[in-house]
């Protein structure tokens, strides 16, 4: 992919933001993809690959929003980065002139999407890619459920210090500590920092992203509890 | 090896490629280069580091092709990258004062290969660097082999996602699905793409590389079938 | 961090050492920051993170030396990097206003480091960052101690090739191979590369960072001794 920008754009930069998701995992990429495109310049062109459905169905997408460009596969990878409000116009990739030749079925990020963001990056409209669309894939993330004195989420996301970064935004919180359960586990939060507690120990904090993440100390919670996405995360509020 | 570069070309543009290449596995570091070089612009200098036999008696190389300057050990790495009709000179690596000083004994992509392609990278020509050899090191790749009416080939290379690539080139494949027996599998194949089965199904697809591809749907091959490179592929071809 | 850095300092070119650090571990930060930053140019702005007390009252740290800059948490990272007589200053990062708002309590590197790395890069002297400091937090990496005839080290560093790099400086090697014993393994060394040896047997090199390493050629040391970090290492010199 970087051969092909460097071919076609060859005064582009080009910065790695991770080749660390986890192998067809969607919401990891989508969720990496959200956190990461607001800290980059307006205007820059974002080009995310995590493509189970390459060579099928699936379309490819340029989606421009108020402050970035998004180019990848309409699998919801997208979906994220691009809240309904945010979005300006997406278009589908149906202009094969952009695309290398041939074009295999299994490497789209190559043959696709890094060609495209090199024509976006030299100056070429998105209307010029194909048609407009009126709608993208979009995941569904859970929302976190209010059901008595009780804040009901669940993991979304494992980081590769085996973080659990769960569906509780960072407001949901007052300033009292209140207590938070997951799987065996039941403890006092959100903490201050990771540091707050002893080694190995397990501590909840609201991370960069403001979400509620539950860590363990020096050590990998995914492990130490034994839990990953999915798992629930009971809030006592009161 | 950056850093270097950066203080002996500093004007010179790095790009990563790979750090994903399994420790001491030359033919993989070749079989990845082979495929990335095609897609960088002509002239790109291209330094390769897989090199167990780093300090012994092993040359190191400039290979200058028709396309691409390569830089590396001469342990066959940078040979698949070069095919023979492509190669216009080989130079080994001898005058000492375009290295780093001192020079270990175990890391010289730092102190042999990073400073000469800086030089190369500045202007210096390639015979400046040491005497020309007329021949490299060359990775034996297996050849298919066809008998009576099986295709017999092999899988050379099994990627992060644990897809199984064989030797087995596309143009080998006739426009109606053949049968593909690998390990304990039999499947029909090559799919248009890793979708077209169901999820967790072994699927043969021609990949990125031009070649067949034993994948499984949304899973690793290499776990699920049990096998890695070196196993055989029989194509049954009527 | 490379965002927040683009958004900043537009025109800074930023360059990965490694993101592979085992997670947590601040002695291998340390002496990989030691070993890569006298390769860089000098004046080089190296921004490392490896920073388990994120959020919790350790302090953030510009040190300016001869000839680097570095920026990063207070827990020692920084410290084999800045050995003492290099250190021209120490500044605590307290000056909030080169920070990004809001700061979250898991993730400086976004948003002190980043931002304070691309302030540096524009023009902003250190100390506008914040007061000066005497001293810093220092590694105790463990010195070689001579008893009798022998010479006592240890690993200090497991590289993911799985060598054992210990604390063991070339100097102390005569040129006559010496007996080197480590876990259950006693053998002759230093030799002159990984490939003196053969296959699978394991094997004591001085190292590109000019330290007794311990190898088992085309394998793992790690796995196949059982060793790591910690592990004795005794060299008999007579």
């Amino acid at each position: 992919m970087k051969g092909v920008i460097a071919s076609r754009a060859p005064d582009v930069r080009v910065i790695d933001v991770t080749h660390g998701i986890p192998p067809q995992d969607v919401l990891a990429g989508a969720l990496v993809l959200r956190h990461a495109v607001p800290f980059f310049p307006a205007g820059t062109i974002h080009v995310a690959v995590v493509d189970p459905g390459v060579g099928s169905a699936r379309c490819a997408l340029c989606v421009e929003t108020d402050t970035a460009t998004l180019v990848g596969p309409d699998n919801g990878l997208l979906s994220l980065a691009a809240p309904e409000p945010s979005v300006r116009r997406i278009v589908e990739l149906t202009e094969e002139r952009f695309f290398l030749t041939p074009r295999s079925t299994t490497f789209h990020g190559r043959d696709v999407f890094a060609p495209v963001a090199a024509a976006l990056a030299t100056g070429t409209d998105p209307d010029a890619l194909g048609p407009r669309r009126p709608t993208m894939e979009r995941l569904a993330l859970p929302e976190p459920e209010q059901r008595g004195s009780a804040l009901h989420g669940q993991v979304i996301y494992a980081d590769r210090f085996g973080n659990l970064v769960t569906n509780l935004p960072g407001h949901a919180f007052p300033r009292q500590p209140v207590s938070i359960s997951i799987g065996q586990v039941r403890l006092r939060g959100p903490s201050s920092s990771y540091a707050a507690v002893a080694r190995d120990v397990p501590v909840a904090v609201v991370n960069s992203w403001d979400l509620l993440e539950i860590a363990v100390r020096d050590g990998s919670a995914r492990e130490r509890l034994g839990v990953g996405v999915g798992e629930p995360v009971i809030v006592e509020t009161q």
